[in-house]
Order: C-alpha cells, then structure tokens, then sequence
C-alpha cells in the first residue's frame, strides 16, 4: 500500500456519495419522495442477488451482475439522470456519460479506474449475459415501482404501455420468465386504467 | 420456478425499499441532509470492492462481503437505526433486530430466507473474515463522513475521541492498514479542534 494509492481510493469514495443527490424519477413506494441513483444501485444489486435464479444463461457471475448494479449509475453524477422516454435529453446521453466516465473512474488508481471502467462499458454494451442481465434488472426495478405506485411516474410524463413494452422488452435477453411477468404487470396497469395503451 | 416463490421474491423486494427512508445520523458530504440505510448500504457495499486488498486475510471472499453490506441494515426497517453511541437505545436493540429479522427473512421462498438470516447472522457475529471486514467497512465510513464534514455528526451529540476510538477500534480486526488511517483521521479531528479528546 502506498499513502497515494488510499488516498486516490478515499477520494473516490468521496467523490460518489454525490450518486445520493442524484434523483431519479421512480417514486419510492411511499410516494414520500422521489428515490435517488445511490438506493435505486442497492436496490438493483439485492435484485441480483435473489433473482439471478431466472437468469437465461445457467452459470451467470453473479458477483459481476452485482458488482455491475452498484457502478453503473455512476457517470450520472456529471451526466444526471435523463427520463427514459426522455428523446431529446437523450441525443446528447452517449456524449456526456462518456465524459463523466473518463472523469469519475480516472479518481482511482489506474488498475482500479479501468477495473470499474470495464464494468461500466460491459453494462452499457449489453453483449455479455451478465450485463443482459444487470439490465434487465434496471428495466425491472422502475417498472415495479410504477406498478406499485397507480403509474405515478408513468402518469406524470403520460408515457403508454406501447413504450413501455418497447424500452422494457429487453428484460427478456436477461430473463424470459422475469420478463413474462413484467408483461403481466403492464397488461394489469392497462386493464386497471393507469396506464394507457398507446400506438405502436 | 412456481409464481408463488416469485410473488414471494417480489414481496421482499417490494418490503425493502423501507430501507430507503430509514435515516441514519450521518450527513451527506454536501450537509444538504441525512442520509439513509439503503445508500449507506451501497456505499459500503462499493467500499469493499475497493478497499478489499487492506483485509488482513489474505484470500477473503469479497463478494460475500459486498452481499453483507448490502444486508446488514434490512432489520432497521422495523427496529430503526440507533445511533453508536445511544447506550439507552443499545439496552434492547439486539431483542428489537431480532423480531426484525424473523420476520423479514420470513418474506422469501425459505431457503433464500436462510441464506440472507446466514449473511446477517454471520455479520452480527464477526467471527469469520469476511464479517470483520464488512464491519471494519460500516465503522470506516460514518467515520469519513464526519471527517468530511466538520465533524458535524459528532458535534451534534458531544462525540469524544475516545468514544470514536473505542466504537471504531474493530476496523483492525478487518484492516490493521485501515485502523491505522482512521486512526490518523480521529487525530487530525482533535488537532483541528472539531473532537473533543474525551477521558478514557
């Protein structure tokens, strides 16, 4: 250990405790408030811990899933959160991430930047079945917490089940059975009146 | 899978997210607010990733420890957090987090019930590596937020040195290397004037 290397870590540490200030539009089930990037990063990873028994491929690293859960938000501290039916703020979404990831990750000493970098690319590229999964837990976790919620988020932005199906499908490259039962739940919220259909 | 041990999965999941409004006495680095168990259990969760080379044995099974951290706090949910150095609020914490944990491991299908009251179990007990590191982890960080924040924590309560020293002592029990840079912290503290020394 050299002093140096602590103290890039520590620093690095301290950097990310602004993901808590980073909110998100997903209502917590109380509908007190808003939830933040750092509890929606636990909240994914407890996910994988007891859902990876629905994952497509046998033999997944779970620890990778996890490992990818607890990172993959935090570019957002530069970049923020962008609404995922949000077109317009997602033009510029790749540009700005990026940046924030040459930025955040070059805090640590360089085998770890690259170490969190690598799992950060993974998530985002989505070819790996650990990172297939770690999004489908992403596009899970919201999904429930609308349907939980009477489409609160849903509502406020008058998003349909149309493009809901269209951002959510991709929980079926992760899980096929998580994603039967996420369409289970989209057809409830359009039978109970929160959610409109939509066009296709 | 049987759409009951899923509904039961989904329930748990559903009941976590009272994590997120359990608000812990440390301050956020911006002092804008508290911060609650659900962020605190990502953050310490990113801290073993990170700082898992300081254990003090060689070879520890880190993903179990990052699983631990992002455990240990669920039993707050009923039992509330108590702050370390509330010893009227210590007398029946422990009867209090035990009703917890019986009945919130209770959620999942049974044998997932078992694997997270082992995880808690083994946390609470800090007889294996892997738990004195995952304590070491929980000590370490309400201990940088107060650094980092004028102390304000421990001026709020009339927090001594001695008191952190005797509460924060344990780190070494996961990483001596560790212990010693806390102990480094707590001493710049007192010089700045923000901690009291305290009698023994």
């Amino acid at each position: 250990m050299t002093p140096d290397r602590l103290a890039s870590q520590i620093r690095f540490l301290m950097e990310i405790d602004k993901l808590k200030s980073i909110v998100r539009q997903t209502w917590l089930l109380d509908q007190s408030r808003r939830e933040n990037d750092a509890e929606h990063s636990w909240h994914l990873a407890v996910m994988a811990v007891l859902l990876g028994e629905y994952a497509v491929e046998q033999g997944l690293n779970l620890s990778r899933v996890i490992r990818m859960a607890l990172v993959h938000d935090l570019v957002e501290i530069d970049a923020g959160d962008t609404y995922c039916y949000d077109e317009a703020g997602h033009i510029d979404k790749p540009d700005r991430e990026q940046r924030a990831a040459d930025r955040i990750f070059a805090l640590l000493p360089d085998d770890q930047g690259r170490e969190l970098r690598e799992l950060w690319d993974e998530f985002e590229a989505r070819r790996t079945p650990e990172a297939r999964f770690a999004a489908a837990m992403d596009r899970l976790q919201p999904l429930l917490h609308n349907v939980h919620t009477d489409c609160r988020t849903w509502r406020d932005h008058g998003t349909t089940a149309a493009q809901v199906v269209g951002r959510c499908r991709l929980i079926a490259d992760g899980s096929p059975t998580l994603w039967d039962y996420a369409e289970g739940l989209i057809r409830d919220a359009v039978e109970r009146g929160c959610l409109p259909a939509g066009g296709e």
